[in-house]
């Protein structure tokens, strides 16, 4: 199945900063068919450093998507039933209005003019774009990680606009911690004399500040055990072992490349935008009353998320569950046990598969929507 | 209790790399008074960017020691009783010889020409400063994190010269997650221009790659949790909430600081050269055999590990306590319950004294020490 990435443009997009974007540009995927009566369309939302190419071969690159195994004919996300979109999100470097763009005031890109956006306003944009395809109920959005802030979200700002959500190894708000590893990973692009207050498009972009914010983030998304089956001790040439400077184990050598690679395909100030967005997303908008926030939302939730996961532990999906439960939400929750830490969400998909297929079929069932 | 910070010299060491550092220097202070039969002396051995200064009012600086809470008359290693013993490690640069000192061959800093160290080379140092105040053996050698491999590595390269060993919040080998964040830091200093190949003494150093560095490792020296009541989601300035691009909350501005405040007081060579050491470290050598590292050691153990620390979970000191028990080797054990994360071994010292202070004393007593 090869999908091309489509661009829908809106005239002007009002941000929760006071700002406004026009145009503003979106970068979208669907994949299977939407149906007549338009109700049987799934939001899938991406992850921070993912794109609009969830699922089937890009044209463009010939990769599959960062979903590929969740969506598809016969997948969780079975594109025989489902009419699935994803996008990318608002600030994103992947073809939706992001820093890199250019900024219709000057004509040059915006860097460090791109105004402050939220996960609600990525949520804003997609509601833009779902809205022009004419539909008016979703039948889910589900995502994992940043993806689900932006389910959630949904839930939160258009409850009347979908039947179900699927928050995946995700939380309603940042904790210390996860504010401190982005802000390193910020720190360390804005270290890069190259970063240039954000000014780089013309000439290099901070690709050593990068490629170290994007190991730190690897070693996040993943666990001390996964990390251990994958690399142990083993080095990487023996013979240099000890007495030399440089690479000795092959963890070392796969950060290395890992971060090197992230430099050509993710922009770095959309790296410090969309880090921000995340650190500023709360649910409960500061008063610690997440009950308040969902008060009046109607939708079926699913709440997944993995035992090994360290970055967005299990306790964070259950203050959600528990939050959901008290308001006699419909929701039902699973902890899957996984040795694959925060990335489980993208490899372990076995069990995951089974309760989202599951779950679609309830919702699709309970509202005759397929 | 003002102290002050003496340096010895030695003609030489030989060292696993097979390169020779002439001359070679110690910076170490002393707390106590060494008996006539030198039978009470303690050996505490520091961790990663620790320095000799462990105990008492530094004449220099006017500050306490970073063990201050553990070593003193009446605490944990009690000086009426005990002569204790702390020098900086080979490869530093509080006083030790290390990347940033003279290099004979040529009247400059090391830098980069500084000889690969090992854990086995910083104890070899410190072997040499015992035996020239007259030492034959040691009552027992103490430390954390780093300081812990040490003092594991004295056990198995000398176990004649201890009667004890206390390893805390310690592995005796890193896994591919602590040498992840290691290579983190040492990539944030290489990729600041201004760490120029470690040539950088007559320049600037590289501030802004050593902050970063420095800032990924506080993180892992906290936990989640002790994050989340030291800052939680606190806001720096409620006004620049959400639409300013720099310092949001508490928590950032922390971790700025602590890392430009690092910079001030810690070389980067002495960074990257001691970070490799950490990682090098294997007490087994690569056979995955810590059973025959330990076969031949005599040493009485208390290995102390704590329930929040992810940086050296549990499980690695409680490998080590497996292998002893196995060899029917005298080990006690301890996994105190704290919410510090790694840190606590220098922070939350109330059942830690209890622990050290008994068993130094049963070591003392069944050794006719004291």
């Amino acid at each position: 199945m090869v999908v091309e990435t489509k661009i829908s443009q809106f005239d002007s997009i009002a941000l929760d900063s006071g700002a406004t974007l026009m145009p503003v540009e979106i970068a979208w995927e669907s994949y299977g068919q939407l149906n007549a009566e338009k109700s049987n369309a799934i939001l899938v939302t991406h992850a921070f450093t993912g794109d609009a190419h969830a699922a089937g071969i890009s044209h463009d690159t010939g990769k599959p998507g960062w979903w590929d195994n969740m969506i598809g004919p016969g997948k969780a996300f079975d594109t025989d039933r489902y009419f699935v979109i994803c996008s990318n999100v608002l600030g994103g470097c992947q073809g939706t209005t992001g820093p890199a763009c250019t900024n219709p005031a000057t004509g040059k890109p915006y860097g460090k003019a791109f105004p402050v956006i939220t996960i609600r306003d990525m949520v804003r944009l997609q509601r833009m774009l779902v809205s022009s395809l004419g539909i008016t109920r979703l039948l889910c959005v589900a995502g994992g990680s940043m993806g689900g802030m932006q389910a959630l979200e949904w839930a939160v700002s258009f409850p009347e606009m979908l039947l179900s959500c699927i928050p995946i190894a995700t939380t309603w708000r940042h904790s210390a911690q996860q504010i401190a590893f982005n802000e390193v990973g910020r720190q360390a692009i804005m270290a890069d004399p190259d970063w240039n207050e954000g000014d780089y498009y013309d000439t290099k972009p901070p690709a050593r500040g990068l490629a170290v914010a994007r190991m730190v983030g690897h070693i996040t998304y993943m666990s001390d055990e996964s990390m251990r089956e994958k690399f142990g001790r083993r080095l990487r040439e023996k013979d240099k072992f000890g007495f030399d400077f440089g690479v000795d184990f092959e963890v070392e050598s796969y950060l290395r490349y890992r971060g090197s690679q992230f430099v050509s395909r993710f922009d770095a100030n959309s790296y410090l935008y969309i880090t921000k967005a995340e650190d500023y997303f709360d649910l409960a908008n500061g008063t610690g009353a997440l009950v308040d926030a969902f008060r009046t939302v109607q939708t079926r939730f699913l709440v997944i998320s993995f035992t090994s996961d360290w970055l967005y532990p299990s306790y964070q999906s259950q203050e959600i569950v528990r939050v959901l439960r008290k308001l006699n939400g419909d929701v039902a929750y699973c902890d899957l046990p996984s040795n694959y830490g925060h990335d489980a969400f993208l490899v372990d998909v076995a069990e995951q598969t089974e309760l989202v297929r599951g779950f679609l079929s309830s919702t699709a069932r309970s509202a005759r929507a397929v």
